[in-house]
């Protein structure tokens, strides 16, 4: 046969570069830690850096991976150092990368059953293992009329929960002929700001979401939560969803489910839990008593991309009535029309999602479970939780620091005694150090630093190294 | 240091299996032709095989990556064997593989430009090279008041379309209020399915959508549209958005850009064009007239993850007025709080999208660009287009077959001449033998094949076994 002239990377050709772009990751994995966790690039730096036109011509792979030491690395913030101790973590593992990589070259679409039925069915299992592994309600398990699925992040999730919910409130209308403005939701200052954002995207405008006031340790009083409600349903407005978290962003806080779910139950209001960095812990049986009450929830979601050493994106959401999630999602043009689905047997994940497309992100779960085992994960986020707690005991111990709230697992709320500017001053020269990153928050309108630990190599002398920088920056401050 | 267990997997480790990994892609790459395209399993087959029960203690990774040998492959489609016709393709590439390997690795967040410099400009600069290699408008380059970003699909693509169409519409009040139900947007009943379900998710009603009558090419009607916005204007509702497809999934059809953006200027309605798979044909000078009347768009969305050799998700999002679509997304928590976003001198792309996370998916689109230059890039595409071009050719010879629209790029619209039974029949027999992938839509009320030319590796031999597959079935069809 006369091929024409073909561009693509021959097989021999990505044996011996995938080689050493996995060489690369390794050798990233063990020098990271030696690297400015915080780059220091100006806005513009790094573009001003690149061709400013695509090349006409192809270019040799080992000058690209070059590039990505010479122009990526120095504009990067090294997630995966073990000196970050910033936002949430965001760890990753050997087996979650190797998972991934398959997944990319087996390149299959899940959208539905039928476009390639493995995909669908892993995701359904390892979410049906998660539920187990974490204790879940029964609800949750595609066994009962629930089921999990994985979205991209805990704000998709909050915003398909906060879809189903406001259907439900309206007998499916709203999405037949649109809002109205009469519908209401409830969640605490504290809960992450997707809440509000899936407001504004759902129609249901971000004014209407009640920010129900909170306890002394930032947790939603759910006695605040009735009396709203209440007031809502008398104004004859509709409350349709309260999204509660277990670890909110700022302070880690749980809010109290056994009677926020008895509220909620109360008044027929869809409940959303978020557990997105926190939920992980409960692997760990000790640590379970976080998900007390989640049995009221409608739906719930954790990240396993957080704190679980698995590969950005991976959210696993549940819910209990899988069907008002569908009826709310589903679309069905001939074109995607099959067997498989007209048959009801199975499930098509389009359907439970916003996009359409969606790749098969179950390996990577699958790989991180089977290689850790139950018992190795426990092991890791049980270290994670008695390294932040040891911290939180050294800032006790610290006359000039503060420890702001008990940190009920692997994140801690501090600051220096001083006033905010001299808190912002010390973040900032921390991160400016290159030594690890922190980061903060607003706490009763204070200043606060947050150090979370999560990154997947993390050790004691990581965060001993981080107390000692902090104690000895805090002390050159003038 | 006494450092305790650990149960990561060593970077000896991970050297060892992610070679092992690659040379398995490797592998699969050149003996995917020959495996049966489309899975033969029924239900609940794949979870019947996976333990019950998670693991308690770890596993050699050999068993993992056996078990997809053993277990997973025979579930999947191969969209990446080179006798996948079907739907849309979802090519893959080395490069991308690669490219996105890398982002696995790096593990970074790029949700603030902060978070990770490099993924946020590498980004910019992609889609600004992009808009150069497919000569898009000025207004949707980052140098403008315009720009790109990458999204996950086309259909959150058209979402963010519509949830700033509707801001605009509304003076921004819709976000905080919520819907009224006044608001009525516009697409082809060719359209993708997405419109119809962003309608749902916006809180605008699928019912507010019209379908706007097509010409006998299955294209939008201009005069049709015209006459429903003055409807509607003079029913008092607000049109507030025109979703035009360069491209529809069913026949390729292209919905007229200059006539289309006209009736949209006149009555200040937001233009969003799709052209999910379409639009990377405009790499060619020769296929760039899909593009003609770009320049009235507000945004415009096309895929790299589906004609572009780049991994599954890639889809580049381009608004012509950045602020609309910031000003609609972007939330701004104090934890979120950063001196660069302050400055107003960075892109924060988490103001572009739905979720709050992402991951550094412009390596990939880098290394793709890259690996084959503009050159290579064209070379493929050319060489499909010409492929399904021929493909059309032998189906017009043949009188037993009809081709039931031309053709204007990869994608061959064709029937058997009989009922739409026996065409039903045709495709599940050739799907059944494995040998191909084909899908189907209904045209006017009739059942059609689709094959669409678009894998990495399909060649003229490939579709040439595809059209004698297909005569020999119908052949043989009673």
């Amino acid at each position: 046969m006369n091929e024409p002239a073909s561009f693509h990377m021959p097989p021999e050709d990505f044996r011996r570069f995938g080689h050493a772009v996995v060489d690369w990751i390794a050798d990233y994995q063990q020098r990271v830690a030696a690297l400015p966790v915080t780059p220091r690039v100006r806005p513009g730096e790094i573009r001003a850096a690149l061709p400013p036109s695509p090349p006409e011509h192809g270019e040799p792979f080992d000058a690209m991976l070059a590039d990505v030491d010479r122009l990526i690395l120095p504009g990067v913030m090294h997630w995966q150092s073990p000196n970050f101790f910033g936002y949430f973590p965001a760890n990753t593992s050997g087996p979650a990368i190797l998972g991934d990589l398959l997944s990319s070259g087996l390149g299959v679409q899940g959208m539905l059953w039928s476009t390639s039925p493995a995909c669908t069915e892993l995701e359904t299992h390892m979410l049906d293992w998660l539920a187990d592994m974490t204790a879940l309600p029964a609800q949750f398990k595609s066994t009962s009329a629930g089921g999990g699925v994985i979205q991209d992040s805990a704000s998709s999730a909050v915003l398909c929960a906060l879809l189903a919910a406001r259907e439900r409130a309206t007998q499916f209308q709203t999405n037949r002929s649109g809002a109205d403005g009469r519908l209401v939701a409830y969640t605490s200052p504290h809960a992450h700001s997707s809440v509000e954002k899936a407001m504004g995207i759902a129609g249901l405008g971000r004014d209407n979401l009640r920010l129900v006031a909170v306890d002394e340790g930032f947790a939603m009083r759910p006695d605040e939560l009735a009396r709203q409600i209440a007031a809502d349903r008398a104004a004859g407005r509709g409350p349709c969803l309260v999204s509660a978290t277990i670890g909110t962003t700022s302070s880690n806080a749980m809010d109290p489910l056994p009677a926020i779910g008895r509220v909620c139950r109360e008044h027929g209001v869809w409940l959303h839990v978020d557990g997105a960095m926190s939920g992980t812990a409960a692997l760990c049986p000790e640590f379970r008593w976080i998900q007390e009450g989640l049995e009221f929830a409608d739906s719930y979601a954790f990240n396993p991309h957080k704190w679980m050493f698995t590969n950005f994106d991976c959210d696993c959401f549940y819910v209990a009535d899988r069907a008002a999630l569908i009826r709310t999602l589903s679309i069905l043009p001939e074109y995607l029309k099959n067997q498989a689905t007209q048959s009801g047997a199975v499930f098509d994940y389009r359907d439970w999602q916003v996009p359409l497309g969606r790749r098969f992100r179950a390996l990577k779960l699958w790989f991180v479970i089977r290689h850790y085992g139950v018992e190795g994960l426990r092991h890791h986020l049980r270290e994670h939780v008695r390294l932040a707690q040891e911290f939180a005991k050294w800032v006790q111990a610290e006359a000039r620091f503060e420890l702001v709230v008990p940190p009920p697992l692997n994140l801690v709320c501090f600051r220096f005694r001083g006033d905010d500017a001299c808190n912002e001053r010390l973040l900032e020269r921390l991160n400016a150090s290159g030594r690890v990153c922190l980061t903060h928050t607003k706490l009763n309108d204070r200043y606060v630093l947050r150090l979370c630990v999560g990154q997947t190599h993390t050790k004691e002398h990581h965060v001993r190294a981080a107390w000692d920088l902090i104690r000895a920056v805090a002390e050159s401050l003038d």
